[in-house]
């Protein structure tokens, strides 16, 4: 048995902020004692971590990545190893990520590929998501099976046509299906059908780069889809989340829901709360680094996200991390934005992004704690082993130095992939130390992991359905 | 120095639950340790409670009561003695008691009076908001210094003419200044001004049994001026309290205020959860057992509270705790309702009933602890002695036995009043242990307390205002 | 020349009510003169209609019927001839009727498909919308040859998959379309994709009575189809006409969308007043009497209704009258709900239902012209010609008695069906005389006209669009 | 009897626009027949009024004039006969003026000095509306009798205290003897209490220059009152018109209301459309020119009050004319904004800026006329006498050139005040001929009129109360 002291450090989870010493035995957290306390003086330990004034908070969640997507004819640049890397050196210790459907195929299938994807390559702990691309008879029977197993949460799409896209009949059915069994449907909520029509008009009238992704991706037709989710939910009697929202008037849409008592739920990114269309129109092609679905919104949309983080009507920030390189993927899609790998990468940076915003007094540390922690481990079903620091949690732990300074570059990234969205951007916080389950992956700006550490994950059901 | 270990129970917080055991040295709690540890067998203590079987929750804190409060010609019924062990007794273990401001008076001599009347008779600890009936130059200048020394939340009253009400002018001066100081402004929302006419119309038409209380006191009077106090709290730039909540229509006020990110806050009470105006029009003049103001609503309006605790438009449920017998007290109106003294006991009965919400159905365990305890102690500043159990927190704790029975009855309880307003209800649920700051002053159905233990607390400023 | 003189009756349009007297010369109105002033009285008439204690009101415009419309396999039971001799019975003096593009084919063939039906058919003055079945870049190209034309209006369905309905893409370009060229999307507004899934689960779980048809056409459905129309026409930039709107999530949808000042329009129908869904659930096979779609709803809608209309957030009512016979036809669907032709009859009957409203103190006199005339004539480009009673508009007039009293039944009415869906209803009101551009069709419970009368009518674009 | 037709022109009415002639004798329209048509060639006359090319419009009704209003120890500086004969100048047919009850004082002395000041002295039709002060058993029952006798409307004020102020309380009483007689409550709708409050620190602090008053009047003030005002409209059921909406946040409460289908109902004036806190903020003291209450708000509040008339949130637009010289008047508060006398003139530009609205495409024509004269006239009971072109109404007939151009400006308008508003601005459109009763007062330029032949209308009670 191993056992790791982290002394005194400031404590914080989603409810509490405590001078207080962590005990860890083997790969659990057993005891948190008062800071100064002699029973915490008393402890012995292996290794003793000093955390004297640093944060001492649960390793990041998150709940939307999409390592190794094919998509477009290419797929995304971090594989397993390299994105869950990634994600240790920015204080991320557990990734859900979206195992894929092809039409056609089975549910199964389609979990098992990703299975052998990520088996004995991941940096960090991890589980799936299941994306339905083909609602049939058969793959709503096997929902129930992958509930039983572990996986409780799919994915449906209402854009990319021909694609991943479900109609309303069939979303329909598995709303109904997941209020059955306990899954709970995740919604990629655009109007795809309608989209495609603004697209095939913009590519035929030249209006051909980047920032026109951000026009014909319409932001009503990001509400109107919210919406229909939400009152196809209603009809279904099952629970909803919307994963990355990223305009105005898909908040309005999850606030006036959650008003009336619903259990709807909805995710943002970093991109949408610290980019804007001013960066796809940014000059030449580089607007197309930020090319992904849903797009980039006007500036003044950020308010309303930062707001509905605020208000409880966003609970999760995830990344969708899902990273194209400039040179080779992005650039499929010169002279012709629907060609654009849609995608960014971001699954290193959020947790200091969001810590940025506490510097900057936008949310709490709890806040940020609970919005990049604590909800996606509860959400889907992986608390109280992650999310928390609490006596039997998982000691995935995040030591974190808020005084620290760092500038985001693809120069410095461990993602794979040549460029950063937030290229130069200086931010406040990083962090020091970091353990998985236990064992230390990061230290002093060293990397100590190994591909095959991260475990698989089973998850329970959401756990916010009252 | 005193040590006590609680083992085997199920450790509930706001937003936790962790099968721990917890170790208390004298007044605070110092550890908690995986249950079953050998960290945690390890401890040894100068008593060990079992709580095998049983909820570790942390002290529930009633932040509305009125303990001896004087109105119309009588007073509340229960001193602070017999009211603060009543509240031990159902498992809370901090009152936010009102002092009141008289109309010519200054802040100093009402605090300074109910010092008196608390001070060597609590069972459990306690603190002051304070009433301002008058609003002037000097009043205002006061609240700094009450801020200072830890008084840090203001109630006015837009009902009650001629006895606590401000006009519109006043609250917004007084919301200023909160506004400066982190002094949080509460409000009796009723549009008294309105409600007396509808009074005197009533009475002079001769409406004059206990129900018409509830007609007179208009749902939209609620809403109204629910409306206007976050209006002019918005004008301030200031956060707003609004204290025991009644009308769907005032929920809705909230929630729309929430929405756009306001600092506007919401509580209710249990009468209002599970009582209503048929209460009030029991025959004979047993309506008055249930006059208080803001009155009790026709049924359908609970759905409407339950759904403002789930989707956090409401976030504290107090009692408002102001009993006076009926015989002797509440007869004072027979034959008009208006010269009823207005109040309901409760103290003892919030933490059972809301528990009996667990059980049905309505809230998680983690939401009764958050909206009894948690939020509580954050909203007025106790937090982080009170509200939690975390290293460094005071140790007042209850062990809570989920399937014990009771049955709510006069006969038995601990309130210095003649009746209970939930006579005869039968809930599941019960405190098997107290302790207040290390001290086990409940156990086994008996009290080990005494006046006196219960402690006078300072207040930090709201902690929900970023 | 012929000159008509109608005395001594209360003129009411939309706007007025006069005692005025009306000269028809030919075919129009030529002048109205103050009741009993010497200018009326000099005028001399080939004909003298004494309209004494009686109102004097633009004849109704019924903006929505469907005769001889194949449906399922049979076709509506009222044919031109025998559909419009029914609304001149009722005081209905123009219909629009739709024209039906099927798919593969041009909206031309079915254009002159309609007119064959109706020409030299008709009792009443006719016109017709076009409904696109088949949104094509032909089909999108033809909407402007129409336009000029004189079919200015075009109806879309978001309902019946595989018969008449559109995708989303498809309603966007029409919409489009629309904005350009004036014509006005008129849309079913039910997701009919979602809708038949519930369809088929009902019956593969036994629910095959006619009352299952309002269960699975889920209002929610009718309101996520509605919002979804306005997104679609806000990303479009063009009006929207929502027909037989029955439910209250959906007047809602309506009222919100017009509050931001967008042209979304809405119609309803006296079915949805006056019937619910207790009419569907009547015993036996009666229900089946009560089928169409958009379905009846339960009673408590009808109150929205009524409010929409006097909000004016719906601002037409049409009848979408569509008969078909219980015996053999709606008898189709015994054993299966979902086989049951959707329609009822009422053509004759809404001018009479509409006053009843009067008279229940529902509407003023003068919103009922409106509603029924007026409004419609403008909405669809037949004003100044249609819709009023003033100088140099068509002589459609109806002197109404509004002391009339008749009891509405199929042994009575003029409708080619076998039952009526308000038997034994007794309204108040009835036409006295009918006149359709200056010649008395309907007099004194007479049939005076002639199949052939009627003539087809050019419309003008929508007239409220500023 | 005289005779007169005016011929040629385009009749334009809130509900029609005909090609059509008009006949009238004495005091009262007669017939009215198609242009061209026999039956008005045939028409003899004793004047003929050539209005080809020429708009035939109802004359104006504006429903809110202050002349000589005693406020701030001086008096409004158009008296009866300046203000009407500016009137006139302008179009506007029939005013209604405020007669105002002094505190202590009778409903009765007060419209008995209103009389007294008015009578012989108008240039065109007047009625009265009465301001209550004092809201006392006395005047409530006092309102019946003025009911009777054609006074149906009476105004409170929730700003003002100590002037015209009453409480809620009182408001509530006035609404119910309303609701009980038919009177309709007119809410000048600003929270006075608050404002006072903040009028007292911008000037305890140095903020004494003109556009203070904009700022310390709050717009949420303004919204907060309206929404204060619908809620006791509810609790007493009666209806509301509130005069004089400027604020956006206004606009949305009575939209909001209205949607419940509440009879409430909204004004605003022409400089809340047209002027700005720009204007306010002009240099040196220029902005008191612009003083007025409830104040003029940001630019972006325009684009709410057009959509406010579009969507018929706001039914009418009146002037709240009330001007005082800026020599002696308006100087009276440099150096303290709360003493600038609160008004502007604006009589005589009512119609011709809501012309250019018509040509700026913001309203149509018959939009203008139903916000400028038929909705005034049946909103306070003076129709079908005022407000409309018909048999049996009244003469006030405007023949409108929409293509003739003026500047508005003190030089050259009619009021009697030494600045205009508007000055420098250029509009479209001007009144030709005007005239009142059958009497030609205006034409060609040149005033035809005299004190006197303005005669007192009694009014019938709201005619929107369905």
């Amino acid at each position: 048995m191993t056992r790791t002291v982290i002394r005194g450090g400031l404590v914080i989870t989603a409810a509490e902020e405590m001078a207080a010493d962590v005990l860890i035995e083997d790969e659990r957290v057993v005891a948190l004692a008062a800071g100064g306390s002699r029973t915490a003086e008393d402890w012995t330990a292996d290794r003793v971590i000093d955390a004297t004034g640093k944060y001492v908070i649960p390793g990041g969640v998150d709940a939307h990545t999409h390592m190794e997507l094919p998509f477009g004819g290419t797929a995304a640049s971090d594989t397993f190893e390299t994105g869950t890397r990634a994600a240790a050196w920015g204080g991320t210790t557990t990734i859900v990520d979206f195992a894929v459907q092809s039409v056609g195929r089975s549910l199964r299938e389609g979990l098992d590929a990703w299975h052998a994807k990520a088996e004995g390559n991941c940096a960090v702990d991890y589980a799936f998501h299941m994306i339905m691309s083909d609602v049939t008879e058969h793959s709503l029977k096997e929902m129930d099976l992958l509930v039983d197993e572990g996986v409780t949460s799919f994915k449906l799409f209402m854009a990319y046509p021909g694609v991943f896209y479900s109609d309303d009949g069939k979303i329909l059915r598995a709303m109904q299906q997941g209020g059955d069994n306990g899954g709970l449907v995740m919604m990629h909520a655009e109007n795809g059908i309608a989209i495609d029509v603004l697209v095939e008009q913009a590519l035929a009238s030249g209006r051909t780069d980047p920032r026109y992704h951000g026009e014909v991706r319409h932001e009503l037709l990001e509400a109107e889809a919210t919406h229909r989710a939400i009152r196809l939910a209603e009809v279904a009697g099952s629970p909803l989340y919307v994963v990355h929202v990223s305009a105005a008037s898909a908040v309005a849409e999850l606030a006036a829901a959650r008003d009336r008592g619903l259990n709807v739920f909805g995710e943002t990114c970093p991109q949408y709360l610290f980019l804007s269309t001013d960066n796809l129109a940014e000059p030449g092609f580089e607007g197309a680094k930020y090319v992904c679905s849903t797009p980039l919104r006007p500036q003044e949309h950020q308010a309303a996200l930062w707001r509905g983080l605020r208000t409880n009507d966003l609970q999760v920030v995830s990344t969708d991390h899902c990273p194209f390189c400039f040179s080779g993927q992005k650039e499929l899609g010169r002279g012709d934005f629907s060609k654009i790998p849609n995608g960014l990468p971001g699954v290193e940076n959020r947790m200091d992004l969001l810590h940025q915003a506490v510097v900057d007094g936008r949310i709490t540390r709890r806040r940020w704690v609970e919005i990049a922690s604590a909800t996606p481990a509860r959400m889907f079903g992986l608390y109280p082993r992650k999310g928390t620091i609490a006596p039997g949690a998982d000691a995935d732990i995040v030591v974190y130095d808020p005084n620290a300074t760092q500038t985001l570059s693809a120069a410095t990234h461990h993602m794979n992939v040549d460029y950063s969205a937030y290229e130069g951007l200086r931010v406040r916080g990083k962090a020091s130390t970091v353990l998985s389950r236990g064992t230390v992956i990061i230290d002093d700006d060293t990397y100590l992991g190994r591909p095959g550490h991260g475990r698989y994950q089973t998850r329970d059901t959401c756990q916010y359905l009252i």
